[in-house]
């Protein structure tokens, strides 16, 4: 595909669901990323194609990584950026989902960035407003900035991902990550390995395209990369998981059992990271094999593709 | 009156009463507005008339649509903007409202704007520091630019205002809202009317040049135009007020009530709204009476034309 | 020393500690901190230096004032801001320090700005991510641009501080303030003279570089300038301090007291100010004496001063 065509080619009125997105929007957007991943290095990140335009960041669950990531991409691109956090006064003051995304939506901001503990909220408040939206994560279905984050990183460590092993290690059921995750990766026909305690793991792999291991060193054998997901006891009904060390002694991810995967095989975590308890400290923090660092990088990289694209804006990032 | 004189009319320090505020004022302020809001329906939001200039936001109430609006508008036309949210650190700490005043105003901010749970607090702001100060509430005592966006969708949606009948429904006695906009009202000479129980409603309405009304349907009866008030139950007193429910039944306004109205009667709220107490939900939504996210978007226009003309750059605007 | 050198003279990677400056630092602070002055008064505030680069603020402790002035200086200098206060999201998720210095770093900002309880947090920031980091208070520790804005509003009142006595009076041991203040006292040979509680008092107050007096009385005589600090209630254990009242009578500031100081005695309190305890109402407001609010005013000039020279970006400054 030519250059100079992006804010003609990606039809997304906004980004839901990491599933609704094709081949050629990975690639719009990661083409993107990459630009920007590259000036966020330099001393001069500041490419205002968003200049002029308002994004409001509603985050109705407590954040500070994501939040953070969507504010500097979001600042980055000249946009006027408005936050807000968990613990809204207007909906202490008992007032509708519909009439808060309304009120907002008559300030004209032109892209919403919203994480909501109610799976459907981001498109709730997309269909309700007609205004481009972008999920950061709504309960525990979909998270797709983080995903395509995830990606973008094994891209730029494996090349194509198509037949490359991956594992993700946790509470796949609950998870959003996850989720989004193998949305992605079955796309770009990744050979998906899923692995948590029983309870925690879906019944219709099949549906989602992806075995599913009980054993954790099963799990990982010759795999590529390896995705542990961060144990969220806080989201989790009592009496349905272990204790966190026998949830580190079953599940958690150290150099012994990465031994047996491929020898190049790099570990992703979404942070923020229980150490010792999902993922061993010296392993998370071996660069070798750790790209956890790299993905934060690259979730800037990519929001700022994302807003841009989302936007109708991205095409100049390709005009010489 | 000519273009270009904005700057050299507008003769007000900050704005702290609308009853300090003229007929020629609300001219500039609404042809500015008027700009403002065709400017915030494009792609190019941006007006940078305040470039170079620093604004406070210091809201010793919690606030999200007020807070959001004036956050938006002062980005918007370029200033750079700094927010003070309830539970201020300093305040915690000890530290006399003055101090607080004059420490802000020792960090040169051009403009202050201030929402507080005590009358007069907006005012104090500005005579301590001699800085331009927007009330944006101050206890039950006004909401100036709660008013002027009221007065504003009244004019865009009924013409002159004068000799209209327009009723405000609610707890008077005790809102801000009320009082700054039967300030406007009574100078654009429209027939006020004013309904609520008998215990929140002033005594001397002749003062307030309004016509009292202990029915609603009575005050409703040829209205051009009804104000719902917010019933505010976390600010009274128990045993001033009747239950929600008992509220609704006797104040509440619906499709059948506000038949007794013009037929082109309009219906506004201030927000947030309770649906199904002070206001019908049906009602609400209806979009050929309730014109209630037209004032939430004329409030970023209009606070964007008082923040310039306040900063005494109003005329940038009219320059072709 | 030749202007347009700035960038290349001021040889720091981040500002830690008052006591790792000399006197060309301060010289260089210094006069870009009276340029920002001088603009920040106008109607032109803004000195874009910083366009395209991103600063965080990471307050691990509440503030207002401390908080409000780095805020306001990165913006008027036109760098990308990022705020995050007490009460962090990923920290209550049980984050390490170091992951949530390491993560933030991955988001490529140019410059941090950390408060923390811990002594040396800020240094911590610095050394595991590698980037520019203006420490904004470490507990007990240091609190480096509170001496400099200090330093710089004693030499606009007395000239050159070497040989002019100044005496600090209050909690020393515990007082990062106080620490930075006499490293940098001690830097300009200024007679320092440290007085308070005698349990509150450094015993090696030789290694200090000061005088100690246990009459407050005694400390004043003579002095130049009396810096008074905050009665710090909240960080002090019950048992070693008296009552506020008892300390107002013994180690209040007011006029009675001021008058065995030398006639041009100037005042200073970092704030925020508990008014009649360590510092009497009178004297506070006493504007012939009181610098307090030249204290806040610098504040802002020179943090922009700091950003810049950090940035490397002093030198526009000085291009004419």
């Amino acid at each position: 595909m030519g250059q100079g065509e992006y804010s003609y080619t990606f039809p997304h009125r906004g980004l839901i669901a990491a599933s609704a997105l094709n081949r050629v929007d990975l690639e719009l957007i990661f083409d993107s990323a990459r630009a920007h991943l590259a000036r966020n290095r330099t001393e001069d990140k500041k490419h205002p194609s968003l200049k002029g335009l308002t994004v409001i960041n509603l985050f109705f669950e407590a954040s500070t990584r994501t939040l953070a990531s969507f504010e500097i991409a979001a600042k980055r691109l000249g946009a006027d950026v408005v936050n807000f956090s968990a613990g809204n006064a207007s909906l202490k003051k008992g007032e509708t989902l519909a009439d808060t995304a309304n009120t907002l939506a008559a300030m004209q901001p032109d892209l919403l960035v919203v994480r909501h503990p109610s799976p459907g909220a981001a498109e709730f408040f997309q269909r309700t407003t007609g205004i481009s939206t972008i999920n950061a994560g709504d309960g525990a279905n979909e998270h797709p900035t983080q995903a395509l984050l995830d990606l973008f990183t094994l891209g730029e460590h494996l090349g194509d991902v198509g037949g490359k092993r991956i594992a993700i290690i946790g509470d796949i059921l609950h998870s959003r990550v996850a989720r989004s995750n193998v949305a992605l990766l079955s796309l770009m026909n990744a050979d998906i390995r899923l692995c948590g305690p029983a309870s925690l793991l879906p019944a219709d792999a099949d549906r989602w395209g992806a075995s599913v291991f009980h054993s954790v060193e099963a799990a990982i054998e010759g795999c590529d990369a390896v995705m542990v997901l961060r144990l969220q006891r806080e989201r989790m009904s009592s009496g349905l998981i272990p204790s966190a060390r026998e949830y580190a002694a079953i599940y958690g991810l150290d150099h012994a059992r990465l031994s047996l995967a491929n020898q190049d095989c790099i570990v992703m975590h979404p942070g923020p990271m229980n150490r010792g308890i999902e993922i061993n400290s010296a392993l998370a923090d071996d660069t070798d094999m750790s790209v956890i660092l790299d993905q934060v990088e690259a979730g800037v990289a990519v929001r700022m593709a994302v807003l841009e694209l989302l936007a109708g804006r991205g095409m100049q990032e390709m005009v010489p």
